[in-house]
């Protein structure tokens, strides 16, 4: 396995969150995302600054900053913005919510793989990924949202814990372990038949001489230490380097299929915080079903003006995807690249509001690689987006918009700063169709098993492989995708064997 | 070892910034660094938020956010507001400029330790670290800046190249590997004899019962699995966990010398970045020196305004501390938890200007402990500071403030935003004193040896051992003191041996 | 007639918003009325600054900022830190937006003026104030957000037109000019029989030593010239320097009744700023009603990418009190001291969203005077508020909020920093109550003639006199009771004659 | 005469800041100037928000925002961002400073004015204007910072009190009254022969048909009324809007010599603010030549950490222009669109530093006037800048920010956000230049007596009028130049009479 970041943990891919550092202190989290996630595209900007000195260097007029690390090709209007990548060993490891719902009907039409067996694969994905409703059942902010919102949005919205790839800790409750790649292979580094390349870029797959169905070799370089070049060759090759970085590498690789990089879709994502209102806080004293930890709490802490103990974990809620309002929502307290909550609010009271809303499919909302010969600053095909929402993506989001402010003034306040608002695109970091499975060649670029369709021994994986619009957070549908196509490279390596 | 926060690299005590994805985009380390720096004392903000919905949640009239993370006693005035400690294994190792130039005379007059011995052990520590001068010869700006500093400031100032704990890959020299705690017990994770407790809480030392004068156990906290105390008993008990946190224990085990805590002296900081000017900038084109590497960087890209690599490693520049100029300067280009130079300007032609100023040895000038029995997010007994400059401090500063706008009007023009300012109190991250050094039990925590007064086998180590008032970096200083108490501890396991 | 405020216009009294300059460009204005609001109540700020050079001088650990314009007794929390006073002839003529709706029957209850009195005065107020609806019919803009409001929110909300103090210039319809003071004394700078005396600050009130039931003489001091005083003695003296001043001048003359300064109210206002959405735009293009004026603009602009000519008027739409909703709505646009649209939006696609929420009548709201001897930078007693919302008054903002979101999804999406939000206590600069006219001197300071209760020749003007809580814009209702008020006038006058 | 913008003050053309108000809190006079400053040269900014709703209107891909009030044809590096005009009778009169030192001879080499006349000019300008120096003698803080800079910069650098326009208040000497027109002009409202047209534009002047050397009649529009044109036939035609109105006038008059606009100088603007040190602070307590002031202070405010009276006038020093520091130094404290204080700091120990530093004269450095067709907001052609500033310039000014570091270093420490920075080009709004007088017609608009060459009745007048690179404020250089051409107006007009 070759990796183009560093391993960033003494654990291969466990996630960052579970330090108990951050744990304890989930504002100072934001930086290490921030610090993990690299923009993809970025517009260069103008490098004029009015109040320079005038005997200091300037660029000659008009000119923007064209250095590494900025995109020349890169329309604003076009691009996901904040659309990101993480270069580390695990690399959702950082900035991943676990957040793991099972995707509504709509948001799997699209699917080649059968619906019955679908269903068994996103079953088995949760499984694996430890997916859980019940961990946050202990914490009073927790209930008390849930029930705030299963009795103001009535039934119909189906109002319910959110699933999480996370387990609390037995020996010591007030921490979590969140699912990360450790969660599943968590014996690799003791295993002698895995070698993890890291720092390490995978810079082209290489065709097979005497089988053009076959991928032959990859050239990878090591980045650090020689920059030199080595080339591995293997009975089968999997690329998963997320949804912009797998269609670059195969883009790179010369294997370009019409569909590669097109019918990107990614979602909208609106936010707002709420600090929650008078009323609900002072509920909490009375609620029987609170009153040992509150009276535990008070016991401690006399002086604290909230009945909430400082170590209550944070409300985890989910309102699903549904017909009605086709949108997913997040109501829950956790760090992103954005969104701490400062030294002016009680962190106690204060409450996250994310919906995420889904996008039409449609072809020509794309990322191409390496217009002009741009290249990104590891030296790959720089990757730009021309990536719109339709007219029906602006109504759906409009409406999804008004559903938050409703919800939100249920449970309290704007926390000020943090009002109701659209987030620049591509922040929901859920790009998925760039190498969308699907039947038919022309309008896919792989087979239901997640198999480059003309190619032998070349899988991809990751969210570039859902073809459907989604809403809900996409993990676990390109797990269970992945769960078919490792049954096929299973298939493989053992026909290969024979 | 014990060690609070958990072990964020594969290689135990490795220093972050040797990531690849950091040295192609200096700006983003900045986050990992705001990541992993934990304010020690935060006074509590006014929590009253003026626009704040009316049926919102809000504290008392007049109240301030009393919440685990803030510290009810701290006065703003004489706090160390930037000051931080890392929770992290090698904590240094994120943020660590490896900065490791000689101390001048004065700022190590109090040192009991004889100075021919003190002069051996720095260059010993200098060897251990890999203290060099010569690893950014090959830049481009470097040498400009170096240059135009030595032809502009005269040769009384002896600017010259910034001593680094630094090595360049020779495979690749794009990169260079920044000395860490791996740098010298590279070894330690396959020693069998080295036993590494992460996220463990060292809650206090015990007195050996039978035995004053020595400390007989430690009582270690497993925070993250299962909360349970654990009690190591050992030979030799050392300490060293930053100026603060050492002293921290010390109080929390009931050792309270007079000293402990006092006599602490922070470094005051100024900084301002400067666009480099044209007239400097157009001397790179016919500058024979350059020319190969000019002429290089044009054929590859002939559109480039600058005449300068992309890949031209950064400048790395001295002004010692003198006599007459009695502060520490560095100009240099580098990744702080402030600096990033952001998208309008070519980060070429940027340089940082960091001036560090000494600070008179006050017997007030103290960090407290567990005051109101408050407590840090740890459980510790919160640490509260009491420190002011003097007068002479004042004027000092005021004269390197001068000082730092003459050095930087001859380089460029203030990068605006950038603009010379003295920075927060604490942001240098250079206590010292605290667990001083010194003959006088009196006046100081430990002996020579850093062996604390009145006890066997109990140690110090880290910047709280320096006695002086420095303005360079502390770390080789308190590296070298740490030698000569390493030779003192082995003494005391050769003779328990025996 | 004495002013402490300067005439800042050859005409006394007229509205500055009539310049066209700041007709051509209302972003500007803001600024002119920024300069005309003085803050009433500001509480000191902390005056360390944690970057200040160590040389400076500072004030001492733990000081406030104390110096003249600062209050040292408000409490943040029960500040209305946002109100502020003009300091002008023709104070309001700076920021009053003149839209004048008549007051819901909810609005006047408690108004000692028998109902169909106070209707009929009203009315009269409406006359004088030259109040229209219908001077922003030939905007598109003006027509399409009501026609689109009223079909959204069907009949009951009452969506029309806002009523208006202004009229459209018939010479050149482009500028209208604004109702002001004078709009009503047009001819007063011409009357012999009328003296202004500016910048002079009315100090104090006398009894009469012959009757201690009337005011005997004015002492009045000139601040500019001469900083004398004059003494000035008149048949009947009539206080109207605005809902906290009035009071502090009867404060400070030792008139005190127990209900002066108290009752007060001052409404909740929340705000958003929207940019139409792209549907609504386009639907200009093919209303047959803007037909005409689209092709105008188009063939004089083809390039312009809106349907819109750049100087139709704006939207004045009002969304008026109802029993459900009881709040005051104005869906505009129009310069305040805050919410310019800045360069990134083009203003004619902006609109201003304003929701105004009443509050409830408690006793113990209420500003104060001279408390610790504390004086405003006019030398007057300074003014403290202890005014906050109650729990009815919170429900209801809460549910004003949740109303705005919806008129806002309704028309387009939130303009980036505008989003929906309350603003600071006190903007809206509606205070009534603090002066209230009522028939029971022990709850009210003047009768229905807005006679001060006890005195035969002294009358309050103004906001302050208003004894309900209202949630529209106050001056019609102020300007009906001081129209009973004249009458009365009128009669001591007559009578002194006799 | 007739003024495009309105007349705001009763008294025609008085300076605002002679209001109490604004002396009393001049902190809130900042917002008055911003009002009343229209920008010249705006470029349209980019239109892309990125986190605007969906659904909402936003302009074609790429586009700028174009709307009246942006110059499309502006390039930013040539802009003067910040220069403005006022549309206001006696439109200076917001924001001049009134300073109005005698240039030096270097700043009046070009101008065809003999030396001695010239001379004599510039002593009755200063008659007229009423400069003093004198007026805050009183001032403690003015006396401090003086002398403070006198012993630290010695005689050479002619250190003194700032000669201004001003005349404290013999009755209330709290007060100052500023020179503005209304101190020249002081009658022409009672003035039967005195005609003064507000809000209404000159369009063109028309050349007499009888004579191809003299103006026959002028158009001018009433902008608010009517919107209607009047033709206004005189003996003498005098243009005086401004160093950028007046060139737009002429060339909209089809009068277009070739220096028209061209040989455009502005100053640079470096500033800082600074807090006193405590050192000069203190001094105050024990200076003789301050006791009976500073003991008055302290009986009536004991509390008070500041040996400052709070009436105290501000300091007003001038460093001037001398051969070896080529640039104008204002060390005050004045309110200008910039630089208000804010409430963490007492205005009482902070000082403004203004270093103005002169252009040289280059004939590229220009305005035009209706490039493409494009009209400012009152319809005129839009004025767009080509202004750079030379190598020289470059050198100069990197010189003089190096000063005003070291003399703000002398006095105290720089205020938070106010660090030492150059402005915004244009904000000096000192262009000159732009009509320059001058012998030779090839480099000249006007002769030394303003008339326009060519021209029998054509007079020019203000700062454009200036041949020459100046540092210190034009005004007064300007006002010289118009007394020699009024002398020769009125030698036209006898002379037509006869």
């Amino acid at each position: 396995m070759a990796e183009i970041g560093a391993q960033n943990d003494p654990i291969v891919g466990a996630h960052h969150k579970n330090n108990v550092k951050y744990q304890r202190d989930i504002d100072q989290f934001v930086n290490v995302i921030k610090g993990a996630l690299q923009p993809i595209s970025v517009p260069p900007a103008d490098s004029y600054m009015s109040t320079l000195a005038p005997a200091a260097w300037s660029g000659p007029h008009g000119s923007k900053l064209l250095i590494p690390g900025y995109n020349p090709n890169q329309v604003p209007e076009t691009n996901l913005r904040s659309s990101a990548v993480t270069r580390t060993v695990g690399g959702m490891a950082t900035h991943w919510t676990c957040s793991s719902p099972k995707p509504h009907e709509e948001e799997r039409v699209l699917n080649p793989i059968p619906a019955a067996e679908l269903d068994q694969l996103l079953d088995r994905a949760a499984d694996l990924l430890k997916v859980k409703t019940d961990q946050y059942d202990t914490s009073i902010r927790h209930r008390l949202v849930k029930k705030t919102l299963q009795d103001a949005l009535g039934p119909d919205r189906g109002v319910d814990s959110l699933p999480l790839g996370v387990t609390r800790n037995t020996g010591n409750p007030e921490f979590v372990t969140w699912t990360a790649t450790d969660t599943i292979f968590d014996k690799w580094s003791s295993d002698p038949r895995f070698t993890l390349l890291t720092e390490s870029r995978v810079t082209e797959l290489h065709a097979d001489p005497s089988n053009t169905e076959a991928i032959g070799g990859a050239l990878i370089r090591d980045l650090k230490s020689t920059n030199d070049d080595i080339y591995v060759k293997a009975k089968v090759y999997i690329v998963a380097c997320g949804a912009v970085c797998t269609p670059q590498l195969l883009w790179n690789s010369n294997i370009r299929p019409d569909a590669l990089g097109r019918y990107l879709t990614e979602q909208s994502l609106s936010f707002c915080q709420i600090v929650l209102t008078k009323k609900l806080v002072e509920s909490i004293y009375n609620n029987p079903e609170f009153k040992e930890q509150v009276d535990e709490h008070l016991r401690k802490h006399p002086n604290d003006p909230l009945p909430i103990p400082y170590k209550d974990p944070e409300p985890q809620v989910l309102i699903p995807y549904k017909s009605a309002t086709p949108w997913h929502v997040q109501v829950h307290r956790d760090a992103f690249s954005y969104g701490d909550v400062g030294p002016k609010a009680d962190p106690r009271v204060v409450v996250d509001l994310r919906f995420f809303g889904k996008g039409e499919i449609v072809k020509e909302n794309r990322v191409t690689f390496g217009e002009n010969d741009a290249q990104d600053i590891y030296g790959m095909p720089q990757a730009t987006f021309y990536v719109t929402r339709t007219a029906d993506d602006a109504d759906r989001d409009q409406r999804m918009m008004q559903d938050m402010t409703t919800v939100a003034n249920v449970l309290g306040g704007f926390l000020p700063g943090s009002y109701p608002q659209f987030m620049e695109p591509g922040l929901a970091l859920h790009i998925t169709g760039t190498t969308r499975i699907g039947n038919d060649p022309a309008t896919s670029v792989a087979d239901a098993n997640s198999r480059v369709h003309g190619f032998q021994n070349l899988f991809v994986g990751g969210n570039g492989c859902i073809p459907d619009a989604t809403a809900c957070n996409p993990t676990r549908t390109s797990m269970a995708i992945a769960l078919k196509g490792a049954a096929a490279v299973l298939e493989v390596l053992k026909s290969k064997k024979a």
